[in-house]
């Protein structure tokens, strides 16, 4: 039974056990899943109760050992959506300075996988690595992993890592342990970025600093094993419960979809075991993980909408010949919030630039540069409505299609005699009059990244020397990232021109590593015709010492814009408005991620560059140490002029 | 006039002479060139001698900037083989944080490339970076890079690199001192290892430790400018010498093609000084670096015949189902210190096997496994004839083809009473009698990379308890190199089958960080049938402290063989057999260059994988940061058993 009662099955979560050994496996699940309230077990599938001994080399007679299974009527259906298969024995050492152990540990692993596969099991938890020493355990993963057939293309390897410590005297990130996250990042370097290698975290009693914490945000968080020890019990009572970080890491948990596993470490004193026997008593556990998801906030109607596009690359310049389709006007006309700080920017222009007592005899000329379908027409008339002040307005727009909804929409309000409507590229359009007021909404999730700065220049040719432009201004804005699965997709592609263009993402999946740093700023009207549009930035993000080491996959590109005076709204994530929801964040991705050890600074350089005919991005990384130039001369991507 | 009197052309070495800008470069060209000793101008193309203005915002005015060479009769042959164009002046400053002087930098250096383009100069020297900032001036020149049209693809950017400094207060890798090395190495990376940016380097007075130096070898040095004040003059008389350090250096970079250029430096007064009107005196430091030339050792005759293969990647895996093309036996049997090798190794074995009293009643039963066309069955004719002792030889070739020219062989010598031919493969053949000694080839240059190991467990079976293999033992060895050209190369090619290879390289241009280490031993015959020939080791490499940081960008690999008792050979580095030019030193590839940081520790892990049907490595880098597991189940390179 999912935890809680999720209106839409996508946002249920999912609640496991862990279970001994045992060959009827049918029986388990009948116990904690068809009449208990699990979704799934978490068990060994061969039976590995042997002790290693240390002095012999291990060498087990592989035809002997028991595998779980073999003759129960458990379904296929069964193996692959109730079965986390638990690669046993933990002290499978295969980084042994003993050949033999390594041998025999080799072969033990690639048995089991096999056998998982065989049963259909998608789920495969690996013992956790020892960080020292780990390359010969990660080449056998790794072997596996590139050796999957299309049929076990769903089948992913989940490497126990444990967060935090059991015992009380730990000293978080002292130099003599070693971080786990690394052990972590180290294994998939090695593994090579496979996208079926993922994390089983192992929550401990005592967990990290937030900051180090927060690393596993960006990381494919597929299951949490919480052990029974963890909880606590009330002073009063024997009332389990977990303590503050605990709940809000489960909950944060949730938000990746990260399955729960509840364990308790028993060693199985025999092969004969009964499975599930023990299950009643953890139920209080299930219980207190389930209050966590039902104290969730309600799944909002956004995040909803947004399901499916969660960490998903979509195409971000739009080169200007191309016009925008019907869709994408409908998509962003949607923007309540956005239509609305623009008709509170106009009409404060407007009360600042005619003063009451003229109202009825100055009309304000108002161009709307890039008038789409209206929705700023209409903003402003309702600005003029709202403050008594007369317009006349040019509503300029060079896409010939949305000319035609535009004059319709003019013909139905009757606005015949204030608007005029102008079918023609800003660029080439001779005004009859100056204008007081320039409208336009060219802004991009990264700011000027739409070709803002180009259009308004071509505007201002026509606006007063004291006219107004609205957005006055704009700031682009930057943060590194660690973003393993934008990493993946943009990689699977395997060219250069996807490992290098900037793209939109409904950022989810991923570790904010520092605050954003501003990059590019625009202010309209210009000072001088001759400041130019090129800009370079060099940024420099000092990620926290608590953090610990961070892979940076690229970077997260936002804006913030002053519509006029006060009126603000943006994108950039410390200082973002609500519901505004027109502007996904940009995604600067780096064809290899860098790392950046801890207390060492990340120094990137970003480039906007124009040339005749086009505008484009470059970026790179020179500290901690240097990376490509991304997307030299605008080979991948760019905006045309 | 070429240094020194090379009889071959591919072995001169240039000496050029750096010239202030003049309008009239063929008179310069008359003067140094035609009628003088040089062989080439290094001069600035554009007058740039105005002197920056710190206060005020450079501003010149592009149009009247003098251009050397509009109005004079050089010819195209001429700009592209006399003349390095010195991209000046040395204080552009394209990372200025004054906007205007870095946009103004930006178009001037642009300008003079393009100025050059036009001329068809082949060679232009950048100014040296600021090994603090430089972001912006690689991002310039790797857009010129990036956009070098076929036209110019002979384009080479030489940025001048400083080694050394001019004072003599210098600690060499000072930890408040830029290690130029490392300018160098970021600049490539943020151009992202363009084959057609390379060195200049600007050797100066005091050179840095050995070790530090010793990197360069491995880069692509195209000239060396040497400063008029690095001569010394001797106490008594006024002649002029090089400090011994700076002679060696020079016949080092002789050896890797590097163009010697003498300079002085004089700022130029006006855009009218007279060019070459200094060049007389010049030629005193041209005959010290003449004389560094003609006291080189003459060229080898093995040099001039690896001349072509320097440096280029062969692919080198022989799967053993393809047979050689007798183009190759041709090339092997040449190796007249190979087959002196076994010669002594079998007349050992031959003697410590049978007592001289015994000589002429046993005869000593020798297979020749992979008897090729016949040389290792001469060889042990030979030994057989020098000690006097009687052999009955089975020679077992599995090549049809070979067969043909070996059964020829025995014929032509009457040898058929003592050899007989096997047409087979080891593996299948029922041999009439045990063997006494084995001999046998299958070396490659990373030892058991032609499947030794396994020809070797099949010819076991038909060896007698006390045989003898000849080889009896081969280890591998690995050293990390510096090899861009290498990387390069691979690189190219644009897939992961080229990044993981190992090849065949003749080393040239490449740079040994540390001696070399033992990888895999395999002795014949084996104690015990089961033992596996898989392998893994895990080796730490440790640079020397006073190298500096380095670029690993693969590893060299070699072998040693121990043929029977004291009888060696091998190419290892250290120890290797001179004039055994059967083995190219094996190369295996890193897909990404790693850098290893001063006093850091390589760690490198190896391993000999075997499955049912194929043998092949695998290898990985874990310190100071992890790559992936290079050639995972054998996907790139592989030998089929």
């Amino acid at each position: 039974m999912p935890l809680g009662h999720a209106l839409d099955n996508r946002f249920a979560q999912l609640c496991g056990i862990e279970v001994p050994f045992s060959f009827d496996v049918k029986r388990a699940l009948d116990i904690n899943v068809r009449h208990g309230d699990f979704d799934f077990l978490f068990c060994p599938l061969m039976y590995t109760g042997y002790a290693p001994n240390k002095d012999k080399a291990l060498t087990l007679n592989r035809q002997l050992l028991p595998y779980a299974g073999v003759n129960t009527g458990v379904t296929y259906g069964q193996w692959a959506g109730l079965v986390f298969a638990k690669i046993s024995p933990t002290w499978l050492d295969l980084d042994s300075e003993d050949e033999n152990v390594r041998v025999n540990a080799e072969a033990i692993l690639k048995q089991q996988i096999e056998w998982a596969s065989y049963l259909s099991v998608k789920h495969c938890v690996l013992p956790t690595p020892d960080g020292n020493s780990c390359a010969n355990y990660a080449k056998c993963v790794n072997q596996i992993l590139q050796g999957l057939k299309n049929m076990e293309s769903a089948m992913k390897l989940l490497l126990r890592i444990p967060v935090g410590m059991s015992n009380d005297d730990y000293r978080p990130l002292s130099n003599a342990l070693v971080d786990s996250w690394e052990t972590w990042n180290s294994f998939r370097m090695l593994c090579d970025h496979h996208s079926q290698l993922v994390v089983a975290l192992d929550i401990k009693r005592v967990l990290p600093p937030e900051n180090s914490l927060k690393r596993w945000f960006g990381e494919p968080v597929t299951a949490a094993i919480l052990d029974t020890e963890i909880f606590l019990t009330k002073a009063r009572g024997n009332t389990l419960y977990l303590p503050k970080r605990h709940q809000k890491l489960i909950a944060d948990l949730f938000h990746l979809d990260t399955r729960i596993v509840i364990s308790e470490i028993k060693v199985p004193t025999s092969a004969q075991s009964a499975a599930g026997s023990k299950s009643q008593p953890l139920l209080a556990y299930w219980s207190q993980v389930s209050n966590i998801y039902k104290q969730r906030d309600p799944v909002s109607e956004q995040e909803r909408s947004e399901f499916y596009t969660r960490d998903i690359l979509q195409p971000s310049l739009r080169p200007s010949r191309n016009y925008s389709h019907a869709i994408s006007y409908d998509d962003h006309e949607k923007d309540l919030v956005k239509y609305l700080h623009y008709e509170i920017a106009i009409s404060r222009a407007l009360l600042e630039r005619v003063p009451d007592e003229r109202a009825s005899v100055i009309a304000t000329v108002l161009v709307v540069v890039g008038a789409g379908r209206g929705r700023l027409v209409h903003a402003s008339l309702k600005a003029a409505e709202r403050t008594g002040r007369k317009l006349r307005v040019y509503a300029v727009e060079k896409n010939p299609q949305t000319v035609i909804a535009l004059d319709e929409l003019i013909r139905a309000n009757n606005w015949d005699n204030t608007v005029s409507v102008v079918s023609s590229d800003v660029r080439d359009w001779s005004a009859p009059e100056r204008a007081d007021i320039l409208v336009s909404d060219f802004l991009g999730s990264f700011g000027d990244n739409e070709l803002s700065p180009e259009s308004l220049d071509a505007a201002q040719r026509f606006l007063e020397k004291d006219g107004i432009s609205i957005p006055s201004s704009y700031t682009s804005f930057l943060q590194p990232l660690t973003a393993p699965k934008l990493y993946q997709e943009a990689k699977a592609r395997k060219d250069i021109l996807h490992s290098e263009s900037a793209c939109l993402v409904n950022l989810h999946n991923v570790a904010r590593l520092t605050p954003s740093q501003q990059v590019f700023t625009f202010s309209h009207p210009k000072c001088s015709d001759n400041q130019s549009n090129q800009r370079y930035q060099k940024l420099e993000f000092r990620i926290p010492t608590d953090t610990g080491s961070a892979m940076v996959h690229g970077f997260a590109g936002y804006f913030n814009a002053t519509l006029y005076k006060s009126v603000l709204f943006g994108t950039e994530p410390s200082t973002m408005t609500p519901n505004l929801n027109t502007w996904l964040p940009m995604f600067f991705p780096l064809r290899t991620p860098i790392c950046v050890h801890r207390g060492s600074i990340l120094e990137v350089h970003f480039w906007r560059c124009v040339d005749s005919r086009k505008v484009w991005y470059e970026w790179c990384v020179t500290s901690p140490s240097s990376s490509p130039i991304h997307n030299c001369n605008g080979r991948s991507c760019w905006m045309d002029l």
